[in-house]
């Protein structure tokens, strides 16, 4: 995850901006007369272009692109291809948990073919399903790895996350911690999806992860604020990269104006926030 | 998942045929000159011909898809559509696991864009991942569903799955009974996946989802027998899809000759061995 953190150190920004194109709340002048994934295409590159230098990754969410079909995969690898032109290292957001030969599969899909430098991973069917990621990305050897699913941020994570006594949750960190391998700056290959919102759940993944970066969602549309990342950081106050989604991409619909110019506002907004919460990069 | 049943009944043959096309296993007179994405159409083409009297339905495993990028995605289509017009209802194996906004985008891509009868879905989010599918299989109204992950095949699954008294798998299998809906067949439209690896386990998880249809996987390649399905009957002596694939897929392998009449007499013979077991349709 050692590019990641070098992207984060360079910006000096800790904020991962998420693509997750809803083509009806592109602005009227990038959609009409053009196809969706035109109009999707357009919108996320004008969104990369404007947030550059403000946040540290982009974050793909896949499935927007999956629906508008294999012309919205040409479009997911034009703006994988793109951001790492800017400089953006991109995650691929695929939460995939599949395992063996088709887990590798996915791999080399998100990793190699589509180029991203980190995934997202399902840990529901255990080792063999979040191996393979790994394996790949040290083949790669590009300094990226695999955000494994921990502590989600969504309200009903918590009937199956927290079951049990310690709760899965717990099972799960584990499980992080005993795949990944350590990289040049200390962390570990196997990073850990841990939502803002609760707090507490939060503390006790980082106590068991001491050495892991965490992909955090949840922070504005969902509730969280800069002050709930605090219990996330690691012994250097760091280690943490923040996703923002919504709060980004359409901001222009409260602020009115272009939307890049909206989007770049918030981006700068954000990090802005988190660093002077005490959030370090 | 009446249209799942209903194609079993009609062929009297509890097997679905996945499709995980391995580019090196094809045939060489089928792979030798055309590029990866036409050779895997090709061979996948002349699998859904070959078994389409003799299996339920057809599952495709899309990583084996994705990782041939936006081309690849092409021939998911192209296959999905195929077995449709061949009477054989195609289930999507994407095991998503994503929430909200995400996790309709991912039901709208398979189900309704690639036209998918069915989904698999991994639970570890919870409620939230599981509802969109279900919401979009109901709007289509084609008698589909969602095989929700419960108990899987693999090795290290019970790391997980196992974890907590009352193991996860129970507490998973009581989301699967709340979300599902009955359909006119007396089955509800959240199935479940519940290998063939672990009868206790499977054993367990059908008490507990008495009305459910199961996808079973782990029969052939991953150790399983037929007389390992039968915990998972229901009360009717039914209500599991076994599928295989390897085992069909690569069949000429061992026998020579054709790989499309290969691939239909293990499919015939998996049958047969199921139904002499007492495996009802």
């Amino acid at each position: 995850m050692q590019a990641l953190l070098e992207a984060a150190r360079r910006k000096r920004s800790p904020v991962v901006v998420g693509l997750d194109p809803d083509p009806a709340r592109i602005p009227a002048e990038v959609r009409e007369g053009v196809s969706e994934p035109e109009a999707v295409r357009r919108f996320c590159l004008g969104i990369l272009e404007a947030v550059r230098e403000e946040v540290a990754a982009v974050k793909l969410q896949a499935a927007c692109f999956e629906r508008l079909g294999p012309p919205g995969m040409e479009v997911y690898a034009e703006l994988i291809r793109t951001a790492r032109e800017l400089g953006l290292p991109a995650i691929a957001d695929v939460k995939r948990g599949d395992i063996g030969t088709t887990a590798a599969a996915y791999a080399e899909a998100h990793l190699r073919v589509y180029g991203a430098l980190a995934v997202t991973v399902n840990p529901y069917m255990g080792a063999d399903a979040i191996e393979p990621f790994l394996r790949e990305a040290r083949a790669l050897g590009r300094g990226g790895g695999a955000f494994v699913l921990v502590a989600t941020s969504n309200p009903s994570a918590e009937a199956i996350q927290g079951a049990g006594d310690p709760p899965l949750v717990e099972r799960v960190a584990g499980l992080v911690a005993a795949l990944g391998r350590p990289g040049p700056g200390g962390y570990s290959d196997a990073g850990a999806v841990v939502g803002v919102t609760r707090p507490a759940r939060g503390r006790r993944v980082r106590e068991l992860l001491p050495e892991a970066l965490f992909l955090a969602p949840g922070y504005g549309a969902q509730g969280g604020g800069a002050r709930d990342v605090l219990p996330l950081l690691d012994r250097r106050g760091g280690g943490v990269l923040v996703n923002s989604s919504r709060g980004i991409l359409y901001a222009y619909e409260g602020a009115g104006g272009d939307y890049r110019d909206a989007a770049r506002a918030a981006a700068r907004g954000m990090r802005d926030e988190l660093l002077a919460a005490g959030v370090g990069v």
